[in-house]
């Protein structure tokens, strides 16, 4: 069964478990369709009304940006949890002889690399949750304004996640140009997403003040 | 049909529609919810691993803690959207003479106070699993440390937005002394979490620096 279509009850408690997955890159994507679907829920109560009609092209952009993103997201909770399995499939080749031994080397350096795509993904999709709350601050129902602060923090714990399961892939691989490029990127999404989060949330308290 | 029941791509596209339920509440709840169930996992993945045996005592007292709070979580999804009802129900209170004028405006302060009471107790829950993955810190699987992080910040986020529904009630509340107390453990609250989190995620970084 795909992780979507348990209950939410049922997804959280197999969360709990020791059950291989979900695991902790599948809570982070959920986390993230959270935050865009709370950003979709804000365009959703601005849309058709008189007062904001000047930013109606905007709202309705980014509420489309963000029904692709919540897509996106709820595909990455199961995604993140296939990642692993070619890391699994890898580790069990055979090691009997040299080149037995070289090629299973070979493959399971392959097979993180491959596992880091999905939470890659994940990452830059959070990102982009932040960037369209930050894009309809003071352009979209006031109502709902602390909704686009809390999915901007909702996706910012998501990508924080996905970079977690990032990070703990790369310490397994040995090719040490590939990961100080990647590392080098992380530093860069975690410092844009921040700046982008504090902005979001200094602007929405403001409002409120 | 209780909203925990619905399968985590309803409930997110639900939350993503400008349908009065869930609202930004219930999504605050679950990402505490999700936080617990982290904490709960990285317990799962320590009990009974030799290693770790003399923290056994601490790891099962944290699992129970966290099994709880995921069950008062997972209400909290529900009972956050239930809050508003007796605001909505007090408005629609008879206002025709001066009488009912008062007893309509009373009933509504009295109904924002008691709606504050959900938000309060799942902001409450998010800062005991917090406090739950700091004490877990080096006292738990060492391969699973990154979940712990990444629970802390869920909880952080669960936190933010159940403060922030506590906030718009107060928002609407007459009683001065009310509100300024209420504000001042909001501050607190807010404050202490935030140190904890910074807690845990320096010392999970410095794990794998």
């Amino acid at each position: 069964m795909n992780l979507t279509d348990m209950t939410v009850k049922a997804f959280t408690e197999k969360l709990a478990s020791d059950a291989p997955a979900p695991g902790g890159g599948s809570a982070a994507a959920l986390s993230g369709a959270l935050g865009a679907a709370l950003i979709s829920m804000v365009c959703n109560l601005t849309v058709g009304k008189e007062k904001y009609a000047e930013f109606e092209p905007l709202v309705k952009d980014s509420l489309e940006k963000a029904t692709s993103l919540i897509k996106n997201l709820l595909e990455g909770i199961q995604k993140d949890t296939n990642a692993f399995d070619g890391v699994i499939a890898a580790f069990g080749m055979p090691k009997a002889t040299d080149a037995e031994k070289a090629a299973r080397s070979e493959a399971i350096q392959k097979a993180y690399k491959t596992a880091i795509l999905s939470p890659e993904t994940t990452a830059k999709d959070c990102l982009e949750v932040i960037h369209l709350a930050k894009g309809l601050l003071h352009k979209s129902n006031k109502n709902a304004a602390s909704d686009l602060a809390v999915g901007a923090m909702q996706a910012f714990a998501g990508l924080k996640g996905a970079l977690e399961n990032v990070h703990i892939n790369l310490a397994a691989i040995k090719d040490e140009g590939y990961v100080a490029e990647k590392r080098t990127w992380m530093d860069e999404l975690e410092k844009e997403a921040k700046t982008l989060l504090k902005e979001v949330q200094s602007s929405v308290s403001a409002m409120f003040a």
